[in-house]
């Protein structure tokens, strides 16, 4: 199996399936193509037409966008755990992830991810409304799992993978949020295939100038 | 059950599990709310912290965001039949699905769903390259069902009811696409429910101007 992804500084959508691949000890090939050039829509489109990515290779499937990805892998070979298994909880669970997919356009055109960099960055209403969504859905649903970590409805799955990327922006751009949402915050930074996607990411020396926003804080 | 709705002349997030609801014969209350008037976040939120519809309230639960109401009736009303069977065409299916639910942002801004008005408009690049993708998706995935229907996947389902807004926009702004993808336009227009949906939008008085994009077609 194969996922194709972005620069991990910079790929919000590459991190989700990534993550839900590492964390679950999911053997697979990785195969990072860089955002960067005039030649980006060729060359993704060479993995799906879509032109984007992530894209997942199993054999002679292709699977495009990170939440088609992650439920596929978590139909496949995951076994169904990476969703709630309370149907109710599960429906939920799938509302938080949609609204993440579909929503929150000013979080992501003004405060891009950017896991290696440390910034201050204006706030703008648009994007304070996007924050306190997401503080909300974060102290509304974050809660230990067996051991003690931090995690939306319980327990490790798609839902944690989805606000990975946020959780690298709120850490990236020192975004003001609830004492629950920090908790939740801190528990899922500290996991270790997020960890590893970082390291990964300062290893990284390609520059995208559009995603690179803000003052660098001292 | 419940759903929340949006006016059915605009509101394509709504279309979406409207048309899932109907076409499968499920028994549901609508309740609609204006999108107009400066108390809308406030109405919104009484059925939903996320501020938006559509909505789905099933006695305790409430279920908001069009995919996410869609895997919820899948599964729980429609004995999972609303998603190809064959595991990699629903992959492929998702697939498909989540692209339009997170990107056409062109698309979307552009040619806003204003299901009875007959409009011209200048397409943009931006907009060509949503058109051209949809028609490609469109022609790839288009099949005659049991009965001759033309479905995406051969089989009426949730990718349908997710292009139904693009129907719509397609039909109102009389955009130009290849012969299969139109072949396809045709047949999901004839379809019983999507007629019901225009019928119902047609009898609505309420105009919202911001969506009111393009000239009259004589
Ligand atoms: N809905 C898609 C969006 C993927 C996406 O937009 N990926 C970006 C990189 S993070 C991309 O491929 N951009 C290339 C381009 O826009 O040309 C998903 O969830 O995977
Ligand atoms: N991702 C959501 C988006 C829903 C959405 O944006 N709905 C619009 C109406 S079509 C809305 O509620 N707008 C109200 C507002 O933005 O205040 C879904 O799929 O249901």
């Amino acid at each position: 199996m194969k996922l194709v992804i972005g620069n991990k500084n910079y790929s919000s959508w590459s991190l989700r399936p990534w993550l839900l691949l590492h964390a679950f000890g999911v053997p697979f090939d990785e195969h990072l193509e860089s955002l960067a050039g005039d030649d980006l829509s060729e060359r993704l489109r060479q993995h799906s037409d879509s032109a984007r990515v992530p894209v997942l290779v199993d054999r002679d499937l292709s699977v495009w966008d990170s939440l088609a990805i992650c439920e596929y892998l978590n139909a496949q070979y995951l076994s169904d755990s990476a969703w709630p298994q309370d149907a109710k909880q599960r429906a939920v669970a799938r509302a938080v992830v949609a609204e993440m997919h579909a929503g929150f356009a000013a979080l992501r055109q003004h405060l891009p991810m950017n896991c290696r960099a440390q910034r201050e960055i204006e706030i703008s209403p648009a994007v304070r409304r996007d924050i306190q969504r997401i503080d909300t859905i974060w102290s509304q649903y974050a809660r230990p799992d067996t051991e003690g970590n931090l995690r939306l409805f319980g327990s490790f799955g798609i839902a944690d993978c989805f606000f990975a990327p946020v959780i690298m922006r709120f850490t990236t751009y020192d975004v003001a949020i609830s004492q629950a949402s920090q908790a939740y915050l801190n528990s899922m930074l500290a996991h270790p295939s997020l960890q590893k996607w970082v390291t990964d990411a300062r290893h990284e020396t390609e520059i995208l100038s559009e995603e690179e926003v803000g003052v660098d804080r001292a």
